[in-house]
Formats: structure tokens, sequence, C-alpha cells
């Protein structure tokens, strides 16, 4: 059987570091030390060509004059040394490496070139390699810490992987003061070979790891990294918190679609996708930590919360709206139970206070009869420390509740100097306290999110594509034409044509290229119609002037067509002018202006948006995303995370919009971008739907020759 | 001379507490303990009729028995004792009184008229009350700490007033952890006489207050509160966190502004007003209260950011743009000097990396380089406990550069256990030192936003009225002919000319009863018209099919009239229909659709909302708020507080829109709301405007008999 590829790195017997020595503040000097201070169960063997002797072992020259079998050469020597370590790994098969060393691709043209040359050299002795220019790794369950860090692991369930050493640092420096202990940590710097979609392969089978957090810069491999995502957030909740969330890469986009989508969106998406949870900063990664500590049993966002204090039920109430967790009404029996033990003015709702002159054995009761309570998916005990109270009392009393549930149970101890030592006791009984009522609710919120992400993640399509009726055949002709005359814009005619081709209902349009011919297509059609300019050279068609609405009668029609050219011309004298479209215009009081659209990031492949549709959808910003292919769960999720949703409902004096439609088409359109990897960009714009039908109004689409982007379908396969 | 009114609260020499006792549980107890122990300076007297010895102390059966004339009376007797207490008072001129005591409007309807009787008695005898259900007060100052609360508090510069007592005590009690002091601290529970307004009007003059904090749940004052908020915001900087900021009230609203306006929104709006900074969270609380305890110079947003990981300076430049914080290029000289001192591959850019062995001096040079830059209104300075860190002498280093400068410095250093002895030498040096990037940055934003909060209100309108031109005594003649009616929302026509009397161009409509009377109006106004349905029962006519637009021939009119009655029938058979009203059809293909709106808040009064407009505005959701009355600088800033706003821009093809005209329009529209109470609800919308003119098309007020709400003109008044 073929051995698995990171067996070695996971699991060393015999590790080589090469660069050990003497010096405290040296990488190599700190690594060697921390290996053996750690208690590792394994050999290590030091590597130095400078010295014979390293912290009291005899050192050997180069990897290949170890005496024994090398599983894992640990780099620490500076980087100009590094290929000719490898080469010299090589000699004895030595094919795990961690390099540890700065100044590759970071630093400068010289790095660049070197890091080239590294991964030229693993290529050919097939050496897998992690890093450079990271922390190392630590696996506290076989006491190994092999990086350069002050910071130590105590063992426990959670991993990390973090890009960046300072960070991995940071977060295990404030783990060990809270009590957190980890399964795993990898730093992976550079990343030359081994990313996070290796990694999170590796954790997502591994029995010491019950939940995962990630810290990322940027991602190389999205095809890799999102299957191992997926798969790992099925077993397991993943945590990412990502930086450089609001740079965005320079792209010039055509649609409105492309011009309301930032990188950061389709990350974000993706993540959704993957069923992860993703926070936004230290304090929510630190928080989300904290609960996933703990294995709990979580069906729903509801949350109760208990204090001896309205103010802080009322900011914990605040917060609880803005995290979308849910504040359910006390059920009768639930009433009843708590008027029997409580004093007569307790707030008789949710949050639950108990008044300033709470007991511990008040605080007990309470919780009792809350943790009975179905709508209850979850608890926030708070305390503020009135003259009255005992903090540490009901502390105790709270941790004796929290451990006879498995529902999830929050502490919030306000205050500082007062409650320091309840808040010590919480966390060395492992029951999750934070600071504030805000980030309580928070910290709740991530598992509450959690389960509603991994609901979507159980939903995901099938990989098996469904009998389809399109003309994918004749899309791509279209396409390829437009493509072999140089077009990257389809015309509006084109574009409609394409989507006509899988089934989406849009408005169809004539060619007018005189205004006779004009006259005589809206006759054909019917008035009132809506006349266009039609022009490969003209994008937003509205702000030249070149469209008209509710045209009523052929004489109109012929000085419109005048009009339309006119004003054109005047914004834009060299557009390549076609003529004039004619289309029967839609008039229906209760239709409601939507937005399709598609986009193909560099990284992520195709995104489809959903949102409020006209021409000012920029300013309006009010969109979805998800990857494709969707399907009906995934597409009504969509909808629902629109402003725009609202008014699909009953609005007003209007029926509600005919929502099976626009999920039809939304089906369409995923279909369409998994079959034609040429769309680069499209919007439906606006779609138009009411209580009856949807119908596609305008439309544009851009396309380019396929490149070997993400496959929608990659979304879906499990990584072996 | 007349003596202040809180002289006796703020300055006691004589203090009664009534219900002191031995017990150390007991509100009566506890507060004698704290004022014995804290070393006030000035006579304390146990009163009780229970007792002849309390805590070494003679007592006296009730206030007027005291041998001294009694400056200060606190009560923490049962709730149903203090109608006596308070006439026991009154018989010796005892009229300052702080009550502790609980039990009143909080606890159900014999507790809503015990408050009453103690108005009641409290009026008569023109006695001033703090409290009661409250926490007391401190003042360090003096050593005075007359609460029940086990938290002690630092003499500082800081004052605090909380509406809560278990908040203000949490505060406390972190507080005192933290090393910040406080000039004075009002716990003002159910506020029934004394409030928010007179406790500011006394901070804002008090020498040993730098700044203010406020815990507010509730305003029952808003003029005072306004006035008194304003005064003191102009002389020091002033701190709100509001709770209970999503719960909105219900309310019926007709306009499409008040659909978009909850409560919260104005309150905020009222906070920006008086140039006060909000936060969300207590933990911003926490991060503005460690900000305030310095002295700054702050006059920009220009953060720079340094530190020894670039993970970290990412994180941080993340949350700078969300902060609206600045991150400023460096300049050359910057460039140029940072070049001569940090190793090759720093990052030369804002954040500065200056990598992972950064030392002490390499902290030190930076951090001089940076300071000389002019761009740098502010210093971040983070550190990761990488292992060449030292975390406590790059502190030290830092510490010695923050108290040379005026500039703010705020420092993180990320972990925990490495960085706890840094972060202690941080506090007791008073150099603002928080846990997380995105925490320090938004620390330092506030003192960004308290500086441009505090530009817009030295721009405040002075309270001269300009001579107006508009002809105010005909607009309210139309609104009291609509009420004297029985008509709360004014016909289209109605509004239009309330409008046109304020000069805000708006397009003319005429009334059409019958078809022809329609195709004779269209005739005279000129083709292209549209149409509408005319009843003051509709509300929103597109939504009846009430609106037809770009019709452009007579017999269009014709058929129009009488399809444009069948939809109103269809969808309201009972509305009142007076017929339609046609317009002539602004025809524009660079207008963009804004909305101007009014909205009267039952406790802050009218406020004037600005944004996109057209039919989907509450999904769009785009607006800014601002209490009238507004002037050119005023109404710029809500300009620039929409999404619209970019749109005003050059924007596609079109021209930078005529920015001066909406602005003047939004003056006009504040003269009419400061003129005409009675406007209850307004909407312009949409208001076209393109590079030439702004234009309303349609518009909808709302109005009733004025009731005595905040005027508007009171925002300006300073308190004496």
């Amino acid at each position: 059987m073929h051995e698995y590829y990171l067996e070695k790195f996971v699991r060393p017997k015999v590790i080589a570091v090469v660069g050990a020595s003497d010096k405290e503040l040296s990488v190599g000097g700190k690594v060697f030390r921390n290996i053996l201070d750690n208690g590792f169960g394994g050999k290590v063997y030091p590597v130095n060509i400078k010295y014979k002797v390293v912290q009291g072992q005899t050192v050997y020259p180069t990897v290949s004059d170890v005496p024994e079998k090398v599983d894992l050469a640990i780099i620490a020597t500076p980087a100009n040394t590094i290929p000719d370590i490898l080469e010299s790994c090589a000699l004895t098969q030595v094919q795990s490496v961690l390099i540890l060393t700065a100044g590759f691709n970071e630093s400068g043209e010289d790095g660049k070139k070197l890091e080239l040359k590294l991964k030229e050299i693993a290529r050919k002795h097939h050496i897998r390699i992690m890093g450079p220019n990271c922390l190392g790794l630590i696996l506290p369950h076989i006491q190994l810490n092999a990086t350069f860090s002050n910071a130590q692991a105590l063992p426990g369930q959670l991993a990390l992987i973090s890009q960046s050493g300072a960070i991995c640092a940071s977060i295990l420096d404030w783990a060990i003061d809270k009590n957190i202990g980890f399964s795993a940590i990898f730093s992976l710097g550079n990343a030359i070979d081994i990313g996070f979609g290796d990694i999170l392969d590796y954790l997502a089978q591994d029995p010491h790891t019950a939940s995962i957090l990630l810290y990322i810069e940027s991602i190389h491999d999205a095809r890799h990294f999102m299957s191992a995502l997926r798969t790992a957030a099925k077993l397991k909740p993943v945590i990412v918190i990502k930086a450089g969330r609001d740079q965005l890469g320079a792209k010039a986009a055509v649609s409105h679609t492309g011009g309301m989508i930032g990188a950061d969106d389709v990350f974000d998406a993706a993540l959704r996708h993957a069923g992860v949870v993703r926070v936004q900063t230290f304090e929510q990664l630190f928080s989300a930590a904290k609960m996933l500590t703990k294995k709990y049993t979580i069906v729903g966002n509801g949350l109760m919360i208990v204090t001896n204090g309205g103010g802080a039920g009322v900011m914990a109430a605040d917060h609880a709206i803005e995290s979308k967790v849910s504040l359910k009404d006390l059920n009768q029996k639930t009433l009843a139970a708590l008027d029997k033990v409580l004093p007569k003015y307790w707030s008789r709702q949710n949050p639950i206070d108990i008044l300033g002159d709470a007991t511990p054995v008040r605080y007990k009761q309470t919780l009792d009869i809350c943790l009975t309570d179905p709508s209850a998916d979850g608890l926030l005990v708070m305390l503020t420390p009135v003259a009255m109270s005992d903090p540490l009392k009901v502390a105790s009393e709270v941790i004796g509740i929290a451990q006879q549930t498995n529902k999830p149970l929050v502490t919030c101890w306000l205050g500082e100097k007062q409650v320091k030592s309840a808040r010590d006791l919480f966390l060395s009984h492992q029951v999750p306290t934070f600071n504030t009522p805000e980030i309580a609710v928070e910290a709740f919120s991530f598992l509450a999110t959690y389960h509603h992400n991994q609901q979507l993640l159980s939903q995901a399509p099938s990989p098996q594509r469904h009998h389809s009726t399109s003309d994918i055949a004749g899309a791509k002709k279209i396409i390829e034409t437009a493509l072999s005359a140089d077009r990257k814009i389809l015309t509006t005619i084109e574009s409609k044509a394409v989507l006509t081709a899988f089934g989406i209902p849009i408005t169809q349009a004539i060619i007018a290229t005189t205004a006779e011919e004009a006259m005589i297509a809206a006759e054909s059609v019917g008035f009132p119609v809506v006349m266009k300019i039609y022009s490969p050279d003209i994008t937003h068609k509205q702000d030249v002037g070149g469209v008209q609405l509710n045209i009523t009668s052929a004489e109109v029609v012929l000085a419109t067509y005048k009009k339309i050219l006119e004003n054109a011309k005047a914004v834009q004298p060299h557009a390549k002018i076609l003529g004039v479209t004619i289309e029967k215009m839609r008039i229906e009081p209760h239709d409601r202006e939507l937005l399709i659209g598609v986009f193909r990031d560099p990284i992520f492949g195709p995104v489809i948006a959903f949102g409020a549709g006209g021409t000012l959808v920029e300013i309006i910003n009010d969109k979805a995303l998800a990857l494709p292919p969707l399907n009906r769960f995934i597409a009504e999720n969509l909808l629902k995370h629109t402003r725009v949703y609202k008014m699909l409902g009953e609005f007003r004096h209007m029926h509600q919009a005919n929502i099976e439609d626009i999920i039809d088409i939304l089906l369409k359109v995923s279909e369409m971008v998994c079959e034609l990897p040429h769309i680069r960009e499209m919007d439906i714009n606006p779609l138009m739907v009411n209580e009856q039908s949807a119908m596609g109004v305008d439309a544009r689409i851009v396309v380019d020759f396929p490149n070997p982007s993400l496959n929608p379908y990659d979304h879906m396969a499990i990584h072996p």
C-alpha cells in the first residue's frame, strides 16, 4: 500500500534538525531546544556543518550522514544553503521537509529565484515541503513542538492552520492563558507545496481533532482548498478568519454584476458554500475557539438569556438581532414554572431578568426550568456585580448545570475585579465565558451559523447532471462566432439568444436598421413597444438616451428612431451603430425589478448573483452570491439573503410574486454557466416578476475563450 | 445670588443617611459604610427610627431631628416609607434628596402610584430628587462614595452618567482593574426629576471632568437633553452607548420616509448633531474610556501602523477601512528616513512592517520618524510575540515616546501570556493598549469621529432665521383647510402647492375629472405627459396601476384615462376617485432619482431624510438623516452619507449632477418644517436631478395639528 503522503510530517519517528545550534536566539537553536524540551518520544538528530556537539548531542554534518533513516528534516539554515541541503536529503530518500527559514518569495527578486529553485529540486526528488518562512508545526499529542516560538500548546481537540507565523504565535500565546488545548498546529508560511487543502484533508480524518480554525491570507489552489474544506466541514466545525478582506484586486468589469462583486464577496460565498463559519476579527476568532473546545448539540438559533440586570439583558438582546440569533418567547409552561420560583416583578419575558438580588439558588432554579423549554437552543447566563450578588457562588452553580447539559451554555460576568475569580472558575471547568454581552451573544451565533451552514451543505446538489433540454451546442455556436469575430461583448440579440437556448424567458427583440423597418417591427409585435439603440459599442444604453419606453403609435416610432440615433451620436460619436431594436413593452403594474447575474472570479470560478435590478444596481447594492451548481434549496436561500426578497412577498397592494419562476431561472442560469465556461460576465437586468410570471427584459453577456479555472462541478467533488 | 440647584448634590457638607443600619447586606447599611470608609470630609448622620446606634454613631429618628442643617438626604428605606420621609425633609428645608430604594415605576401599578406621590410632594416642597431605583453617586475628588456598590472608583478625569445601576457597577468594577479614574459618577435610575440634561449641564462646567461617558436606556426630556449634550460636547468629548437600539416603537407611517426611519436612526442623527460619538458595544465603550483618560491633540483620521508582523498589519488595515480611519501613504521624506534605519525588506508602505526580528531600538527609530510625518494624525504600534521579540523592552521604549507626543498613540501587543506584563506596563503609564488590532483601530476611530463631529457641530446654524421669501401663510392655509375637512393626507395637488409656497421646484399637475378634460390638459402642457390616478384614498399610485408614463398623443390620453380608472377600481373598489392628474413628463436621460423626506419623531421632533428615490426606497434603504435646521455644511454632509452620492458625481456618461440645487431644496425643506409644525411626514419622491437642475416629480405630505414636541430651533439653544 502507498503510504499517506503527510505521514512523516504528522507521525515522524526520526527527526533531523538542520541548523541546530546552541544559540538561544537562532531559529535552529530554538527549534532544537523546543523539540528536546517538549519530550518528543522519537529520535532527534542535530545537523550542522559548523559544530561537533550541540546541546549535548553529537552533530552530523549533513542529513545523509545521520545514522538512521530520517522521517522528517527540519531546516533552519540561511536561505541560500537550502538547495544543497535538499539535494543532500534526497541522497538518503528523506522526502518530508519542513523549512522554517525566511528569505524567499517575500524578499525580493533573489528570494523569488531561490524559491523556484527549491520547487524544482523538490519536484525532481519527490520531496514534499512545508514552508518556507513558517513557524513550524506542533503536535501536542506526540509531544512534538517543531517551532521556534516561545509559545507552548496544551493538548486538546482544536486544530489550527495559520498562514502567518506571527499570528500563529499570538493565538498560541492567548490560548495557553485561556486553558485552550490543541490537537495540531500548522504554520504554512509561503506554502510552496503543502497548503490548506492538504492539511484540511488530514485534519478531517484526524481522530484527535474535533474542530478547526484557519487563518488565511490568500488561497493558491482553490480547487483543492474548496473540496478539502467541504469534506472537513461536513465532519467537524471549521472557523475561518481571512486577512486582507477589503483589498480587492483590480478588475475591469463590463456588467453590473461584475461591477458589484468584490473578491471578498466571492470568498465569503465560497465559505458559506463549504458549510464553514467565517469570523471577521480576532476577538471573534477567540470567541469561536472558546466555543469549539466543547462538543455541543446545536439544533437552532434560539437563545434564552438569564440576567440579574435589565440593562445587560437589553444590550444582549440588541446584539442578538444583529447576530441573527433569535430570542424566542417563553412558552406557558416555562412562564408558569418561573412564576413559582421568581419574585413578583421578574421580567416575564426573554431576556429573563431575575432581578438584582438574585441568589445562586434563584439562578439555578431559573436555569433548570429554561433548559426544559424546547425553544431554548442555547442559554446565556449573565451577572452584573451589584452589591447583593455573589459572583463566585453563582458561577459554581452554573458550572454544575453546564456539565449536565449538551445545549450550549455561555456565560458573561460583567465587570472585572469582582468577577475575575468567577471567570477563572469558568475557564478551568471549560464553560465558555465572555467579558461583554455582545461578545457572548456573538459566540453563540457562531454555533447557530455553523448549524445553518451545515444544513446548506447537506443540500448540495449531487454530481449527476440532470437531463437537459437546453440547446447547448447552439449557444456555444453563437459565442464562438462572436469570439472568432474578435468580439467579447455579445450584442443584445446574441445575449438573448443564448439565454433562450437554455429556456430562460426573455423578451425577444427585432433589429431595425431603418425607421421604416422599426415601424413594421412595432406593428408586428404590437404596441406599446420599447425602442433601444443597437450598437456593440454602447454598453449602458440608457445613459446615452438610447432607450425609449411605452411607444404607442407608428408615427412616434418613426420620430423616436431618429431621436435615438441622434442621442447616441451626441454622446458617443464614434460608436458603431447598427440600428435600433424593437421589443414589446411589458406593462405589469405589479412587476418587481430584479437582477440575475454571473461573474467569473479568477480564483473561485463562476459566481451567480441575485438581487434588486434596475439602472442603479451598483448603488442599491442589494445582492447575494452563490457558487454554481445551484439546486432549489440553495437558490431559495439566495433569494432570502437579499433585501428585495421582502418585496417578493405580499407588498402593498401586490400579491406574492412568482418565486418558483425565479428559482427556475436561477437553476437554468446555473446550468448555463456550468455548460458554457466561455461566459465571463452576464446580466439579466431587469428581470421582471409579478404574481404570474418572470421575464427578463434586457440582457448582456461577456464571453472569452475558456481558461482552466475552477470548474463549478469541482465544488461537489469530495477529495479522496 | 440664587444657589446652583445641584450644589448640594455635588458639594454636600452635611449628609443624612435615612435607613442606615449595621446590616452588611442592606442598602442602607452598605451606603452608610461606603461613605464612612471612603473618608468623606463632611459630616454624615445616620437616620433610622429603629435604632439608637449604628456603626458606632448616634442615630436620629428623622431627618428633621438631625442637629445640623442637612445638605443632602440619602434615602434607603422601603418604598412605601418614602413619602413621609420627604415630608420630614421638608420640615427643615432639606431640598436635595438621593433615593436609592427600588419598587416604583418598574414594579407594577402600586409602584407607579407611589412614584407619582413622590413627584407631587417634591413639587410642593421644591425638593430635587435623584433616583429612585439607582445606585447613587460617587465624587472621588471629595472622597464621597454614596452608593451601595461593592465597586470603588479612583479619582480621575472621566465622568460617567448611567441610567442603570447594574451597568454602572459593572463599568466601575472594570475601570478600577484598568487603573481608570473618575471625576464623578451618577446613577440616574428612574430619573423622576434629575435627568441627563441636568447632570450634563453640571459636568460641562466641572473643572475635574475632561470627558464624559453616558449609558442611556431612554430619554424623557429630549429638549433639555439635546441642549445640554450640545453644550457639553462643545467643551469635552462625550461618548454615548444606548441600550434598546433595535427595539423600534410601533408606528403607522404613511410616507416612504416614515417607513424607512426607525427610532434608533433618529437618535443616531440627534447624537451626531450634538457632536457626540456613539458606540454600540461595551467593548467599544471600554475602548473609548481608555482613550479618553488622556488629552490628545487630534486633527484628522490618518493612522500610521507600525508592526513586527505582516498579518497583524493587514488585519488592522482591514478594520481601518470599516472604521473610516485613513491609512495615508508614507511621504518621500519618511520613506527615505525609514530606509536608513530598517532592514532591506521592510514593507515600504503603511502598515509599516518592521519585520519579525524587530528590536526595541528599531521600534523607537521607526516611531520617531513616523511622528514627524504630518499625515500621521495617530499611531498604532503592534507587536506579535515571535521568538525574537522582547515585548516588555519594546513597551518601555514606546511608553517613552508616547509621553513626549500629544498625538494619539495606541498599542496592541498580540497574544496573552508573553505580553501580559507589557500590557500592565502600558496601563500603569496610561498608554492605551488593546488586545486585538481591530479594537485598537476602532479606539483611534472614536477620537477621529469626535474630531469630525466637532467640525459638524461648529457648523451649526446661527439662531437668526434668514429673511424668507416663502409664502408661509399660504402654505398654512392649505394645511388648515385639509385639517378642518378632517383630512391628514394632503392630495398631490395640495402637497405640491405647499412645496411651491417654499420655492421648492416641483412639476405642476392639472386635475382632470373627465377623459376630455385630460386631453385638453395634456395638449396644454405639451406631450409627452404622465397621467396619475387622483384619489385621497390611494397612497401608492403605482401599485394600483394608477401611473402611466410617456403618453404621446391625445388619442392615447383618452384610452389611458379609462384604463387608469379601471385599474384603480379593480384594486381598491372603495377608493374615492376624483379623476386623473396630468403632468408634463420630464425626460432627461441623465436624471438620477432621489428622495427628500421628513418624519416627525415623537421624542426628537422633525427629521429630514435624503437618499436614493424611486418606488423601492424601503428596499434600497439608502438614506441619511439630519435634524433641522440645516445649513449648507450640514446639508452637504447629509448627501455624502448616502450611497447614491457616488452617482451624483460623474457617473458612466453623465456629467456631475447639480448638487447646489439639491442643497438648496434641502435648505428650503428645512425652513418648511421649522415653519410648519403641522407637517408629520413628507416625501418628495422622486426628486429628479441632472447636470442642469433638480425637480420634484411627485410629493406627499401628511399633516396634523401641531403638538408641543421638540421645536427644531431648540437644537441650537445653549442651555444657560
